[in-house]
């Protein structure tokens, strides 16, 4: 099994991913970054999280629990309104059995990497925080990272978060020129892809519903508030699962029906656009492509591992 | 028959546009901006393109040659490989046989919105300097203009001169915000309406030139450039029409399909995203609407009515 | 006697700085542009000035009655916590007796200099947005005038409105940029130079005083605020004359006892320095000095000139 | 003795800083951050230094070879032509005779203030990037830094690598932002300060060659370049001594004739203007000031110290 390291703003959708990581992967650990939710609470959420698997052997690490420059010109944006006050669609599950390791994020991440050179994945589906200072903090590991799987951004399409840009960009866009800018071999997943085929309908949460697993009740617990966010706010029949995709083409590529190499950065300074990512598609800026961009996905392959990961776990 | 000034930088789609405007409008005149090509021929090409359509009565501005900021963090971009070093297609017609007049474009704008009060609409197929500036030297006419149809912008979709931005608002986003912020009832059409719905194909192309007219004639010259840049850079088979588009859809708003009011803006500060174009359909800033969006196109009907004029001119 | 135009927001300084013209230069026109106060009020005061004068001959040109981009990113800041509500020390003074012109400001700043090209020089006290527009309007006249002395910008020091920046260049940065890169041949004096040797003390205001003439009770008025607002802001003990050094400069080059040629330029796009005014006076940008930059006066001669123009008014 | 720990981009003048902190302060250890010359060669110039005087127990740590954002939109500036290719005023220096720490800069700072809360000062002689990623990996560590001391940026006054800008804060203003805006509670040596008082001059150089010490002979061949660059482009007949000024009064802060509290910040996102230092003294923008900010400086007591230094070392 692959070995990866998963970097989470753990709420919402970020549950289900880990979920799937770890029935398809070799998680060395679990690291957590400032996002989606209050830090404290997001580090429950993973070790919660593991909890439902059984796995309570994964490491949490704490990483960065806000933006680089969140104290600064850019304010940290949470998300209680698309995920619930708790990150799990309010639903308020008993406080974790066991602790987050002491080791900051970026030294794990660091020393896992340098012990295992080209062995290990980072599965990125957070603000790119965590990533970034590790790799300035040892440049090195640049070369030795395996690959690097970015749920981030949109390929030339509306935001979420902002209609210029995708939250886990918007949130850290210095973060995402960093990494996006390391020469780290990459693929990125953007909110164009999970709008587009990782929506669950309503008639598909039925289904999911009548497993009648652990992992099925989970999933409806956690998807509560964010089904009626999309309705509301992205006129979205049903919840994406952002995340989860990512996580598994990482596990299954086959799952990434079409994808191209091309030019990808981040916009920092605009007054509408930070966090906007420009892919450059015909070539038209002329530089080197440094980004294997996900163009279209088969959903039925990815629907039939989500459902094997919800299914397994009772 | 409706009251119009239309604001060109003459050259390819521009000329089929006046065409277009010269058929079904009441032309008062015809203004010119810096933009695709150089300046004086881009006059030039306004002028001959009146010939063709045997309309030498109606009178041609010159206004600004260059965005408000070419001379300074701007540099102005023309477009010779799209459209021709000429902006003909590499026509190369004969010299016009008369002269532009000699008023300025935005006092000739100013002066006749005033004598004509709620009375006339501007359509603007070129960057919006000359309009910007108008409104910028009268703020009183604002409320006089009796609609403004902007061909510019895309909504949340690639560009075309940079993968951020399409060309009419990157060349002056000055300009352009101050016009969308200006309180003037517009309508914008966006270049993803034009790579959805006005592109010509091949086969179309053999059938405008099966019309054995001087205006089937005119069309096949003046894109002769544009089509063979389509299928390189944008991976585009045909050509595409934003400017007889926005005229067409002014002098008969059945083939705007769907369109909706949303808050629109334009990014001038960013790095990567100098003239992107911000339409927030799903009110994510909470601002009030400020611009009527095209949303879809009845492309029969736009093509009958582009036939229609091709057809006409003999 | 030098042909002239004062382009003026006036309030305070503006007034003794135009009747210091009128006592010394050829004015031919008066020319208003947004900035100090409300803009009618503007225009009333310089009306006014030129009936304290005696000079009701002298013609009166609104211009932009805001910044270019006064409706976007930027702010109009006005000061009447500065030059008190009506940009005269509060004095209320009666309505002019006459009218401004309705030719528009930069209609007749062009004109004018077409027809006497190399022959009139430009004093601009105010911000320069008129001036910029004029240029921008009719680029062929940057050659044909005589001079432009600026008053606005600091030499790397201190700014007054915010401490990066100086008013003037302050309220509109891009109109400073357009023109600092235009080619004509200028002078600036910085607010530096303002407060090292403009600064009139205590015991100057009421030698000034002492003479009784119209013009020192019209000097005593419109300091009346100003003189309160330096003491407690600025922490200065007495009233600066920025425009007043201009234009005494402008007729009496003597009065400035040093300048060099450097390469300036303004910021337009930070957040904390939109209007600061870069003066390279070690050449370390290695670029083409545009600027003559007064960097020393003679404080006597310049008070003698102040003096005789508010004794010569009675 | 106060505890510190002296973080150093170390070429030139921060050679004597290091020695003046080795004669009157309990050294913890030498940080070492990009900045002025190569990074490898920064380390050899620190251990070499620590040689000079004798002190080989104190330990050096290499941090961040470049700023945060050096591989992204903003160049790392490194400055041999001001202090030679060695950093060392051309002299190459013999290899130093031990090596650096293999643990992190950052990793030192936080483990030394987080044992010794409230005792350790920082003494901050380059780009603030070590600074900046061990208050953000540890953020709690702000409340307990003893004191910040910062050569950095000016009091609105010209800077030295651009106009704009001193080179501490141009070469990391992402940095310079967080630190100045994190609580810590702070001083700030400008180079004006710098520039005023801190240069000595060439019959003051000849006095120190007079001693015959080890350390005037040192101070001599660092300072070879530099002199004669001051002299071609700041017009200074002289050396400055921004690093030794700054450790200077850490060490006695009656050499600081003058401080006062401003609000300081810095410019991240300017054209012109990347690392200017806004201070706000006469509190323009109402807000908190942040920073103690040195505003005169005993110079005889300073060149007392020095003096006394260089003397010391043989």
């Amino acid at each position: 099994m692959k070995k990866v390291i998963i970097d989470t703003d753990t709420a919402g959708d970020d549950t289900i991913a880990i979920l799937t990581a770890l029935h398809n992967l070799d998680v060395l650990g679990i690291t957590i970054t400032g996002g989606n939710v209050d830090f404290n609470q997001q580090i429950d959420n993973a070790l919660y999280t593991t909890q439902v698997a059984g796995r309570t052997d994964i490491p949490v690490y704490p990483g960065y629990s806000s933006p680089i420059f969140d104290n600064t010109e850019q304010e940290h944006t949470t998300v209680e309104d698309v995920h619930g006050s708790d990150g799990m669609g309010d639903s308020f599950f008993p406080k974790p059995e066991r602790s987050a390791e002491s080791t900051h994020a970026i030294d794990f991440i660091i020393d896992t990497i340098n012990e295992n050179p080209g062995e290990v994945s980072l599965l990125a589906i957070a603000p790119l925080t965590n990533i970034a200072m590790a790799i300035k903090k040892d440049p090195s590991i640049t070369d030795k990272i395996e690959h690097l799987y970015i749920m981030g951004g949109t390929n030339n399409a509306l935001g979420n978060i902002v209609p210029a840009a995708e939250y886990n960009f918007y949130v850290d866009p210095e973060a995402a020129k960093l990494v996006l800018q390391s020469g780290i071999e990459m693929t990125m997943v953007g909110w164009d892809m999970c709008t587009d085929y990782s929506l669950m309908f309503d008639e598909e949460h039925t289904e999911i519903e009548s497993f009648g697993t652990a992992g099925s009740q989970f999933f409806k617990d956690v998807n509560k508030v964010v089904k009626k966010f999309n309705k509301e706010v992205h006129k979205l029949n049903g919840t994406t699962h952002p995340d989860t995709l990512l996580v598994a083409i990482a596990a299954d590529e086959r799952i990434m029906e079409k994808s191209n190499k091309y030019y990808v950065d981040v916009e920092t300074k605009g007054e509408l656009t930070r966090g906007y990512s420009l892919v450059d598609i015909n070539g038209r800026l002329g530089k080197e492509p440094n980004v294997r961009v996900c163009e279209k996905v088969d959903r039925d392959l990815f629907k039939e591992h989500l459902y094997e990961v919800l299914k397994a776990i009772d």
